[in-house]
Order: C-alpha cells, then structure tokens, then sequence
C-alpha cells in the first residue's frame, strides 16, 4: 500500500495530500479538492466522533476465526463495506487518470474483493456516463447514486442506470445543499415526504437514502418506503458543523434499526472503525476518500488491496473484541465514549 | 474575494494578517491592531463558541427557497445582517485606506447588498467626523454608534448624529473598559439604570445597547427603554477572559425575547455561523473584523461581494437545516452542543 | 514594560525565555532555571486552572472608580497582591544579577507600589542573608519565607529574620518535597500537626503557611494558629500533577474563609487573574515568575511598573464586572466555568 | 541518564526518538519501531490516562521516610515495580544491542536494584533463547513471558522456561491480536475459559496474566486460577482505540481487588506514575519503554540508574502525598480527575 499511496500523492498534488492519517485537518476548506467545506469542521466531525468511541478488549474467548461476511439488499458481501459515490476526478484529484478508468477500478477492485462499489453522478454528464458503463462492462455490479435533481432529470438519470444493469439504485440526498448546480442551471433540492415516495415507487428496486443525519429523517426515509439508508454528512463537503456520522447514528440506529438496512459514512479509515460503526447500529459501512487515494494511486489492483487490508483490521479487531459475527455485533464491546452524547458501557 | 483578501493583505501587514480563518489566534493581544486582549482568550471564545454549535442537517422537506429577509426597527433588510461598527482604520488597520473611503465603504456595500452598516467612535474626532459624514452621504443609511462618554461628551455627538440624518442611535456601553480613554482626558464609563433611562430618553429615536454580556443587564437595558440590544464582549478587546456571545445568547434570549430586538456579535464568519445565532436566540446578527477586511481589501464593491458571498451561505445552511424563514428559526436545527453550558436537542 | 521584557530575555537566556504568555509549555521540566517539574503539569495547571474562569462582564452600574486597597494582617495594601518568595538568582535565573541587587530590587518596588515582597530562602546560605539584609535596609518591609527545616536549623533563621526587623514569618512547607536539599545534609520534611503548633508558638509574629492544597491542610494550618495560608503548589515545582492553585481554592475559602488570611498564589499573570483569585475566595494573591522578570529586567524601578501595570488592568477589570471593593468581591462576577470541578453562576 | 539517553538516541535512530516526554505521538504507527499502532491512540491513551489522574499534595503530617517495599507472589521488591516483557531489540530497536547483551541488562539492572525484569518472547527463537539463557544465568531472576500459542509450541516453551529455573510463569495473552504470527505460520489466538484454566493448571507455579482491560476477562482470570494479572493494552500495540490502562484499573480492582495480584501497564514515566497507579488499585506496576531505552543506551548500568531515578521520584511523591507504605496507598491521595469515568476525592 505505501508504494500505491506514494503513487497517489504525485498523481493528486494540489488536490489531496495523502496524509499519513486522512482527518481533513490540512485541506480544511479545499472545495473543490478533496477537503471539507469551510473549516472541515463536518470532515473532522467524522473522524473525531468515530475516534472517540473505545473498544473493551477482551481475550478470555474462543473467537479466533470471525466471520466477516453480511447480507446487503439480497445480495452476499465478503465484509461490511461498500465504495461511496464519488466522482469527478478531474476536478477533484487532479485529473491524472480518466474518469472511466477511476470507476471501473473501483467497481472492479472492490468485486474482487467480494464487495460492493457506488458510482457518482454531477455535472458535467460523463461522471455519471463513465459510472454506468463500468456497471454495466461489471454485470450490474455496482450502486448508481443518483443526485436530488428535479423530477424529470431524476427520472431520465434512473432509466438509464436501468438500462446499464444497475439492481440498486441510491439517491445522495445530501447533494441538494450544492447551491452550484443551481448556478449552472441544474438545481437539486430537498425532498418532502411525498415527493420521496413517490420517487421511490417510481424506482421499483431496491432504493438507498444517502445523507440521513437525523432521527426524524430515518423515519421519514423509512415511511417512504427506503430500503436503505446511509447516515452521511456528504464527507463534510456540504454544510460545515454538522455532527460526526458516529455521534448521530446510535439514536438514529435505535429508531430504525430492522425496519432499514442502515449504512453509516464519515471518517472510516481502518477495520477497527468499521467495527466501531456496526457496534453503534449500522449494518455495513461506506469509506469514500481512501478508495479514491487507492484508486489513483494502484487503480483495479489498488482498490483490492485496500480493501483487503482493512479486511485484515476488521479481522484483528474482531478477535481481540470477542466479535464472531459481522452481522451480529454488540454494542457491549465499546467503552463508554469520552466524546459527550455517545455513551455505553 | 480571494483577491480582495490578498490585496487586504498587503494593505494591513502588521495589523492583521486575513489568515484563512479568523479566530483571533495569531493575532492574540494585538491591542492596537486586529486582535483580542491580553491572552485573546475573549476573542477566541467568540469563535469556539459557535463554533461548538452544531447543525441538524434535514433533507426531507420542502424548503428549498428560503426568505432570508427580516424587519429591524422599522425598515426591510434583506438579511438578519449589520456591519458592526469599527472605526480608527489607521491605528487598527495599517492606514492605507482614509477613513472616509472606509466608512463610505462599509455603508455604501451594505446598502448596496440591502443590508445596514454602522458607524464608530473614538479619539481622534476624525472616526465620527468620517463616519457621520458618510452617513449624510448615504441619506440616512447607517447607525452611529456612540461611546459611553460623560453627559456633555455624549450628547454633543447625538445632536451630531441627528444632523446628519441619524434616524437610529447605538451606544457600545462595552467600550467603558478603554482606559487608555480616560488618561487622553476623554473618560468613558459603566452607565447607572437611572443614567441609561436619561440617555435612551433625551436621544428619542430607536436606541440600541451594545456589550449586554449578562442576563441582569439585558433586562436593565430593557427597563431602561433599550429597542435593541447586542450581546457582544467588543470582539474580545476590553476584557480578556469573557465567554463567548454564542454562550450567554440563550439565556439572555430566554430572558428578554419579544421585549426586545437582540442582535448578536462575536465571531460570526459565515452565513452558518448568522444561522446559528438566530437559533439560538437572536433576531440579526453583527460581524465586524471581516468587513474591515473586505473595505480595506476591496472597499465598496468587497464589502457588496463578502455580504453575497455569506448570504449564499445563509441560505444553503437554511435549506440544509429545512429553515424556511429568517425571521423564524427554530432552535431545534441546532444539535446538542458539545460546549458546556449550551445544550438543545 | 516591552523594553524591561527584552532586558530580562537577555539575562535570563538559558534560564528563562519571558515567553509572551508565561504558561510552562516551553520551559517544561527546567528545573534548576523557571520551569515545572517534570512534565511542568502542575504549572500549566495553573495557568489552565485560571484561564478556564470567566467573568461576567456588567456594564449598567455606576462603578467606575473602584478601591483596589486591602487589609493585610495588620497593614493596609495599595492592592491585594504580594512578591511570591523567590530565591536563586544564580541558578535559577541566569545570574547577571546579583542576590542582593534582585531582592533589594523586589522589596523595594514592591514598597515604591504599596504592596509587600517576601524574601525565599535555600542552599547556599547567602539567598537568606541577602534577603534579611534586604529586609533590614527597608525597615522591615518584607516577609522572610524560611524553608520546613529541621527544629534547630529553623529556629536559628527565625532569630536571624527578627534580628533583621521581619514582622511576619512565612514557612513554605511545599518546599519539603525537594530531595535534593536533603542530598545536602540539610533536610526539609512536612510537618505534624503538632510539630506545626509548636513552631507558630515559638515565632510570636503573624505566621503564613505557604503549600496548603487541600481541605485538610488548611484547617489543620488554622487549628495550628496559623494566621495566613498560601493556596500554591510551589509553582508546579515539587510534585507534578497536582491540580492549579484556583481549582483548589474555592473548596478551601468554603472550608476556612475568615478564620485565616487566605493568599493564593500560581499562574497569575494579569489583574484580572488576580480579580479571579479573589472572586474564588483569596483574600489576597501572590505572584511569581513575573517578577522575577520585571526584577531582573528592570530591577527596582522594573518591579514598580509591573505592579502599575498590573494595578490598571485589575481596576479595569474590577469596573467592567462592576466590583466596587477589593476587600469585598462577590463570587457571581466569574461565569459557571468549562473547567470541571468549579461552577458558579 | 541523560548521557545514557543520548547514546540510547544514537544507537536507536529510526526505531525510537528517544523523547523528552515519551507520549506516543511522534512515532505513531511505527510497528515494527517503538511506536503504538494506527493512529496510536491507545499508546497515548495510557499517558494521557495517567497524566489526568492528580495528586492532592499533603504537607501536614508526619512521614518523612516513606516505605517503598511490596511482597511480589513470595518475593520481596524494593519497589512495587517490574521490567515489562519487550524483545526484539533487532527489528524494534535498531540492532546495535544484542538481544543477549539487552536482555542480561534489564534483568541484571532490575537485580541490582533489588526488583524483578521479565522476558519476551516471539518469531525468531533467539528472542526467548536469549531470555531464558538470562534467566538461567541470573539464578532464575526473571519472569518469562510467553505468548498465547497453540497448546504444543506453548507447553514446549514452558517446559524450556522451567529447565532455565524461572519460577514464576507469564502470558501475554495481548498478543493475541498479532495477525503477523499467524501469516508466519505461528498462529496465537484468544484462550477459552476452559483452555486457560488448563493451561495454568499445567504450569503448576505462579502464573501472570497480561492484557486484561476489562471487569469480565479479570473475574475469568482469577476463575482460571491466575495468580496475578496484568492490566495492559500491551502498550497500544496490538488495538488501536483501546482505554488507557489507568482509566479501566480502577474498575477491575473494585472487581478482583485481594483474590488476584494486580500489576498495571501502560504509560509509566515516572515515580509519580507509579504512584497513581497504585493509588487507582494496582499492587504494583510494569514500565516497558523506559527500559528499553535505558539497556540500549546505557546497559546494565543504564538500567539500574533508570530505577534509582524512578525509585527517587516515588518515595518524594509518596512524602508529599503523605504516603507512608507503598503495600498500603489510599485512593485519598488522588484529586478527583478531569478524566471522565475516573473520579475520586
């Protein structure tokens, strides 16, 4: 991995810096780039909030081979984790590899890997378009999300993600804050209620909210029929000083949990943080800006590596909690966090 | 605006270095200059107090053209927006800008964005002198603000004031603690109830107090015939070691609320930052430091740019949060704080 | 004061930084020179410890002229405040000054600004006998500080202190942790309750005990018949980890609070620091380092401006939370704390 | 020590800084190396655990001569002090000690000093070799560690243990979470219960249990015959984001506190730490990089100074905290901490 990470920072200079650790303390306010929005305070949020959350260690246990596989939307995943939507290298990382050959190595790595990846959409088209020729070129083997742009644009975008393959459909809900594309003639916006529904009816398979933030918003997204939702604050990169993914998700998880498949996004970095987030509530994770970093800097081979290192982490941090099982994980193996608002015991 | 920033840069080297984010730390104890008092500690709680304000992102709603207009004491702003009033360009701010082309600066781009300025004072007479005039200039359109001299000092200015067509009156009582004041021979002080009652009374038009930092003077000010009040600790520049206004705002907005126009001031950088000090109690807002970047650094036409820039923000935080109205937010967008002391949920 | 700082940079290279906030971050575990023990924990504490009290800034009242004298066992004070005992100069502060020039120095701005300076004591014998000639050449205006040695050694310095005209006697038992001394053939230990008594009893002269940190110790110095306690622990100097002298404070004023003399002293760089200290319960404070930087800096005339200037800052200090007396300050002028363990409000 | 810190930099240089304060952070992530893993947050968490529990010094009272003496499972230590088990000087320290040379130091060094080292163990054989060859030529002064193997390659170390004439036996069953063994064919796992209780009851001597971080692992150890345990993160090297040591000891002791020894390790820097831990329940304590810094730089002798020194700083927190017995330390003696979950007073 240090080689590809090296890799990375030549090809994302002035857009990412590949720090040792990705906090979004030294990109604070690079949009575009890879940084968070005004003083990252989102970004840092989500690395804060999930570093604050302890784990009991404990020993005293035959737990030695954990299992680390879960069911995703009907379908079998090797680990709990899926690729967020992300695109638009050339704006964001510098442009040093195509916007095809990025979303086919993630899509790519991540099903060798036994996962799962999610594709981008935005202006201009061919964020999107590169995005479902790789789904279709993978079978069908990746999430199209699709940003809240206004009916007949949402409508047009879901039609051809369908005729690419796509078995899921995702919707980043999160985006409608990107005041941008309405300067570019594009708006997104906010659903209510009914519109949601009525969006959702309209997809007919199985529908991912993406930027659930609050315990009203779960239950809403559940009402309207979501099969999914992902508790996200967009990477930090849409409204600055929203709390951490991890502080918001036990509330969020204990409202909804069962009646939603329910991802959480926002500051993953290791195996031991996609544990963290299953004992809060979530049933899978998404990690965003380290698939790009492995992506640009190794492509297809990169993103696999990746993941199989964090697979390795998982693993670790499994047996050293006692965790036999992915899909059941107990809250019991955190200590109670010293972050204020979270607390277990 | 980043060139105006750069060209303010260049212009107040050696009073403020427009860091890329203003929060008091690399200027602290810059007395004369930019920055807070003594260790700055009342400065920097300015901005770690909002800062610790967090937001309750929510998508699922119809909001997505929100009214960012209120009413201030009889006239239409077209955002809960005042420049504070800053004067002394050439002490505090390297004097490569007259004072007159500040102020007029300052009124001229607010009254340009639909917004007001306010005018300072001080010693030399030439602050007010440049301020008034520009208040004639403006046809009325700007705030002087008074300091708490003796009797005969004080209403001098306000007959002042009025013939320059004054049609509000501000008094920033904060600025009692400027020692240095009383040694030139031009003693300023703390005001009796009795004494503030005479003043609000002899000056007969809308009177706003400035530096209300408690619960007990927001309601003196109050029965003193106040119309308006600002929570403000004077940016952190007479007493080192207060809170944060984003603190002692909701008790004071508890306390005073209706009776009273509250405006809050200290630390605002952000159309975010205008947002949470209406949720957590106040009816506009003052920012003061980057205005004197954008009039230095752009004068009229930065100071119309900056006022865009953050009522961009404003209104992609009120979409962000589902707040349709200025004029009614609801401190439920605000999450829990991590600041002790400022709790909501 | 800028120019005695630059002086006293000079002198004190090796030994002392004269930071621009004296906090013991850079001087960490300097010790001989200025620093805190070890890891300096006790000394940032405080620092931290007053730092993390705020005050409440009140503007509508009518003091504006406050009276900062205070009773001081027997004598009146222009301010509440004392020269801390300190000794050393060779090895401590660089010795470009001699003993006697540096205590003279003390004493005698101290005197020059209405207030007292207290003389240290330790190994070799000439930091004593410097600062009892000092005492001598002043008629009596200073306080011996004789270390917690063994009955006889400690008796000969309080006939040599009386001989010198010393009117009050100070012990700083804190000092009893230093090894070192004991190293030397001249041990120091704590004192019994009894062994206590009997040494106050034998000195027949108002006694300050200097190191009280606890409840417990201090209602043992006043059961003692101690006159005066000093809250301080040595300036972080003998045992790291203790808490900051204004954490302890409030529990110890609660506990004693008029049956003794309560002086508090550590990590006051500011009037309003001393304001602080007094709104937590002393009756008085003592500061250090500072003035052995303004001493070595400045010498006599040195230590008289700093006093001046830290005079000035308290009056404002004490006009803008409306503090009439200094004899008589309400604990309600200081805002509930973020420091944990001392809430008002 | 600070010539034998200086070689120790030289001869270590890219595995350990050698810092003023050895805190975790500047080596973070440095496995192989001396540094914590990932982020090193459980590395730091034990400093910083231990740098929030406060002292209340105490000065009125009589001991003067503390005690420092423990009983150790039917030895007499001078202090209540152990070497921790580390090895692999070749790839965690640099090489330019032997791994014989440094081990005969520590356990040589803690001999002269009149306490106990203990050995490592790991891939390659040499590590334990060198270790139980020190052992043997120390008379059996020193305890072996073993790591958790599978039964065969565990009981054969045991058995080679015994023929080198330890008489007390280790685990570190914190090393179960090395995932590296496993790939190097040399699988360590978790120990059921069941198997623990067998394999203490193989050992027939005194058995050491360490990394116990949790109430329930230490109530199983004790269940499982376990003479003492060893409260430890294994230095925060084999789980990121695990509590500190000092913040879950006081709960295990509450819990197994006199059926069980208890040693705690983790962040030990100095006398004074050793002192809190046994102050938040320990019976006594393990230090493990200071060590090693000390054999590397400064041998035997090196090792025996780095105790004297420690030994020094304890009996000076033990007089000025009024501690007469190290078998017998009150909680008392601790302020309540600003560590959440950790209060005492």
């Amino acid at each position: 991995m240090e080689e590809i990470r090296k890799t990375a920072r030549e090809r994302m200079k002035g857009y990412c810096r590949v720090c040792p650790v990705c906090d979004g303390r030294a990109c604070a306010g690079e949009v575009p780039g890879m940084g968070g929005l005004g003083t990252a305070s989102a970004f840092t949020a989500n690395v804060d909030a999930l570093a604050a959350v302890r784990f009991n260690m404990r020993l005293v246990h035959n737990v030695s081979e954990p299992d680390t596989q879960i069911d995703f939307l009907g379908t079998r995943l090797s680990l709990p984790l899926l690729a967020a939507p992300i695109g638009g290298v050339s704006f964001n990382m510098g442009g040093k590899v195509t916007e095809e050959a990025y979303i086919e190595s993630v899509l790519g790595g991540c099903s060798d890997a036994g996962i799962l990846g999610c594709v981008g959409d935005g202006v201009p088209d061919f964020i999107h378009e590169a995005g479902y020729a790789a789904i279709k070129k993978m079978d069908g083997k990746g999430i199209p999300f699709i940003k809240p742009w206004e009916d007949k644009a949402f409508y047009e975008k879901i039609d051809k993600a369908i005729a690419a393959g796509a078995t899921w459909m995702g919707m980043d809900l999160d985006a409608a804050g990107l005041i941008t594309l309405k300067k570019m003639g594009r708006p997104v916006s906010p659903k209510s209620p009914e519109k949601l529904a009525e969006m959702i009816e309209r997809v007919k398979m199985p529908f991912i909210l993406k930027g659930v933030m609050t315990v009203s918003d779960a239950r809403l997204a559940v009402d309207a029929g979501a099969q999914a939702i992902v508790v996200s604050n967009h990477g930090g990169r849409v409204l600055d000083h929203t709390p951490g993914a991890a502080e918001v998700l036990p509330e969020i998880a204990d409202s909804v949990k069962g009646r939603v498949f329910i991802l959480a996004d926002g500051g993953v970095r290791s195996g031991g943080d996609i544990l963290k987030f299953m004992a809060l509530g979530a049933d899978a994770v998404m990690i965003g800006r380290p698939f790009s970093v492995a992506a640009v800097g190794g492509l297809r081979e990169g993103v696999c590596r990746y993941i199989e290192g964090v697979a390795g982490e998982l693993r670790s941090a499994m047996v050293l909690t006692g965790t036999e099982r992915a899909d059941s994980v107990h809250r019991t193996i955190l200590r109670r966090s010293r972050f204020e608002g979270i607390c277990y015991g």
